[in-house]
């Protein structure tokens, strides 16, 4: 029988973590958020107080060994994954984390494999998957409503690339940002990347180009089974968010717009016009991190199986991992050169 | 100073009532949710517990009087509104009271009156206002965007006709569906209607026109300025919930589309087509009735002025009750006519 | 067996006679164009000689009466149709002429009458029949894509007011500008109107209104079967030539928008914008234009019937005439009243 | 002073052929056909027939070498082109030739030097420029409407593959039907290409897999001053013709989208649907046509510069070789090893 109610941990409570939190408090009803860590202590205090959480502390053990809780919400810094999902995966708790799992696949591989020896749910915070529109793509895959798919196209642009030094310490536009594609590029085709191709350069901000990184991408993919795709990143679109796709199969085509603030056109003098669309993440996959969670939820009340696994979320590290190596030799990557 | 909580009670548990008590409980940070009555027992006390509501009756008196209340919130039947809007204005409470105030400007009159003589912010919920299309449609006019409106055109159309219980009570077409045009065409053209011509038949459903009703209507309105304003309603479009506006002006013209629940456009060998719009209310409409309230909220703290004032209210009911007259005298009706 | 050949007679060598001369020398196979009469030498000369056309004339008896003429096209001034008709019927020619027929009931009915006698073939201009986007709606009327028609919605608006001293010539804006719309309204619902009421006041030029006429209009169509429509007409909308309908029955809706001169859509840091509509009935319906005269060619060739008759053509006056009595008295009017 | 008309001789009355013909003979006031050359003489003799061109013959040097011709218009196989040219540049005709010049650089090497040589005006039929969507985009970038281009999308899509007969001799997917695209990759950008990356299978026919081809393809342009494009191209869109580009740059991004043959949209209690785009070339481009040919005579008649010159024309060549060499050694492949 499933459990009644969920009762959960969130370690990290910067702003995925709020966000999560406030999900767990108000809007999932087999949901009870019991204890939050946070390495600062204010943030642990404030987010409890401001959403009624009973316990909040400083140390995420506390948090994983709690004899109350039955899984862990994962949002703390990236290279910390790996000792929180370790300690969950040891006291049994079901464990949701945000993407990536981590950026060096021997560390994954620790944790995928503790997870495996726990056997408890594991999911990865792919959040993208959850959005009504790429889902819609996905079921028209899947329904064969386009048959089979031959070719992906993936625009993916920021309204405008984030503080230099945050870049400076982000891993490089193909693990900050791209990964995102990478993930939805498997999730659309329902096939494998066996080789990437990954051409660009820093165009919108030099600064970015001094760091070694670069802010305008166009990654081509080889799927296992002959489909090609294409991802267009850059850090800055100067009308916001871009977030579109579009799949192409031997039985049609299907394809997703922006999200808007609202339907309104004008007409003037001049031009037909409309509003900008929606700026920027947490506008525009404000849904999708509520579906994740909910579906966390029910498979941690199932014990299983995960909606995204954790073999799954190694993927995208692989072939950020690829697509970096491209760029630096110049030279199409297949993704068993990486491991 | 503002009052750093409002203290609200709820007046009835129904099913608008119950999205007003979810969100009081869990989206808004400023509001504190303390009683709820509805006259059945069963529902009243299901919404305290779901959303940990501290107190519930079958009395409203219990909620209008509390002292522990600043606000309610009226979604009770509309011919108890009267009575309810007396008491709470007697006690100084503050009122959001769903629309109509009342079916008979008599009623309204007497409701105003007490609401005027006690000094408490009214607020009526005509949610609409507050969507994010129509906002942006008003913001066109107000800004000078289309110049002077000449011309307005309203689709309001259900996707399916209510029971025929329903229809039989509800007061008729215009004073149950059409009263939020009115209230939009207002709204969005920021002037007076002075005469109204109203057309129709029952065409979806025999039994509606057996009633004494009619389910498909259009209906013109004449503005003082000399604009023209046309609402067409339907009580069933099979394609779902049809809500869209345009206004037309000297310098250009705003109009809205549907929302739709993603905005994948698939293209097959036949057509190139998209699912249908959001169904229906709840759905289309949800966030206008967080921020009317939010916005209520924002009013009782700062003690007015209402976004939505009673006299607001008032104008629809009036415009309904012209319309049927049109329609059952086949001739243009003057509101004046009706007082 | 068909005439392999036609061999027509034009009489107007205006603005909308070279259009149509233009699309016989160049467009159409089946077509000869032998002579072409204006009452202005220069006129009927220039045309001829750009076009290579044998023989002009200042005199339209010249083409009526022409043994190598089988057809005349009539694009002279409306109080000249009348003549012009009697003259080619009793030559046994068949007709085509530009809407409307006259503005005077008793003058149609005498050319009706002519035509009727001689049992040619007669076709009236009414072009946007021909239209693409207006016949994918009424091909979705008479499929039932749509099922049955509840309410049509028709905008009609001009880019700017014709001079003023047009306008007083007109016979006003319902004679001279909504006769289309109202064609397209029995064209589109595919039922007779039987009671029109018409609203509206001079809000784009005073002068205009000194004249006797406005320049705004909204008129409420009721159709003998139940459906009811809207036509919304403006001398001046700033955006362009705004021509848009909207059919909406018991098993969907078919609406078109305008036509547009390209497809790109400019995303910059402060909309996302586009071009301006096609501008004006010359570029908008240049296509309708060429073929309505193609099947007039092949209703000619095949010795009928005509596509559009002269008692369809008729419908439209009655209906302008009744719009403005509505205007005038403020008051729906019947059909039946008009005559 | 420009010549007042502009006389012509056709060389090929093919498909291609006929629709010049068509426009030469009744859209092009500036222009006259004197003559028509076709190595079969019925297409020659009925070209001249139904168009009433004065002469025909199967002999093109009957064309270039007439007195009463100004310039040529070669239409003629692709391997024939260098010869014609070679006689009309020789013989001082200006000279509109029909894409790609020559499938073999050494040959357009020849025939470009030999216009030079003459000085005559020469157009290369990439009619695509002339399209109003494709204009606008590219207006767009040189207005600086959407500021430095940083990434190009073409999807360009046919609606079915042709006969197998003709994939075996046409030059293969690049030579054939890319090579528009990487025109079009060119005038948007307004940059060169230096290298391309090509992938893509035979996807859709597996009888153009064994001919050597493929029919699936997308191909990476990296341009000179970071840009990079990509193009995707398939021999089978089950929905039509499918002709989209879009431009991101610094300041904003241009798109286009098909052309439709209306503009109705269909709601339905199951979609909301639209008919399908244009299907193939002759009607999407129709318009594009012309307007090389209206822009050539200009050129002719004021003796250049040519909008299209053979130099632009040589490149998509190149390109198309880079693309093949690409595809098949299966990496990158820079311009400069093509020559």
């Amino acid at each position: 029988m499933d459990n009644p109610i969920l009762n959960l941990g969130l370690v990290g409570a910067g702003r995925i973590g709020r966000v999560h939190a406030e999900h767990l408090r108000h809007s999932l009803a087999d949901a009870n958020l019991v204890i939050v860590a946070d390495a600062k202590e204010t943030a642990a205090r404030d987010c409890a107080e401001r959403l009624q959480i009973p316990e909040h502390t400083t140390d995420f053990r506390r948090v994983t060994d709690h004899s109350g809780v039955d899984a862990v919400v994962i949002c703390s810094p990236t290279d910390t994954h790996l000792e929180v999902i370790k300690a969950a995966a040891a006291a049994g708790k079901h464990i949701f984390c945000e993407k990536p799992i981590d950026s060096d696949l021997g560390r994954i591989d620790q944790a995928l494999a503790a997870v495996r020896k726990a056997r408890v749910v594991f999911q990865v915070g792919f959040n993208r998957r959850f959005d009504a529109n790429f889902r819609r793509v996905r079921k028209a895959v899947v329904e064969g409503e386009i048959g089979t798919p031959h070719q992906l196209h993936i625009i993916s642009r920021d309204p405008a690339p984030p503080p230099i030094e945050y870049v400076k310490q982000s891993g490089g536009l193909f693990t900050d940002m791209t990964i995102h594609d990478f993930d939805m590029a498997r999730f659309l085709v329902g096939d494998e990347v066996v080789q990437v191709y990954a051409t660009g350069a820093a165009l919108v901000d030099p600064r970015i180009g001094e760091a070694g990184d670069l802010d305008t991408a166009t990654v081509l993919l080889e799927f296992a089974h002959g489909a090609v795709g294409v991802i267009e990143n850059s850090r800055r679109a100067v009308y916001g968010y871009d977030q579109r796709v579009e799949v192409f199969g031997s039985g049609g085509s299907a394809r997703i717009d922006n999200n808007y603030p609202n339907t309104a056109i004008l007409s003037g003098a001049k031009t037909v016009r409309r509003d900008l669309p929606l700026n920027f993440f947490m506008e525009r996959y404000l849904a999708s991190y509520l579906l994740e969670l909910e579906q966390f939820i029910e498979a941690a009340r199932r014990c299983g199986p995960s909606p995204l696994s954790g073999e799954e979320g190694r993927i995208p590290v692989v072939m950020a991992i690829a697509a970096r190596k491209s760029w630096e030799l110049k030279r199409p990557v297949r993704l068993v050169e990486i491991g």
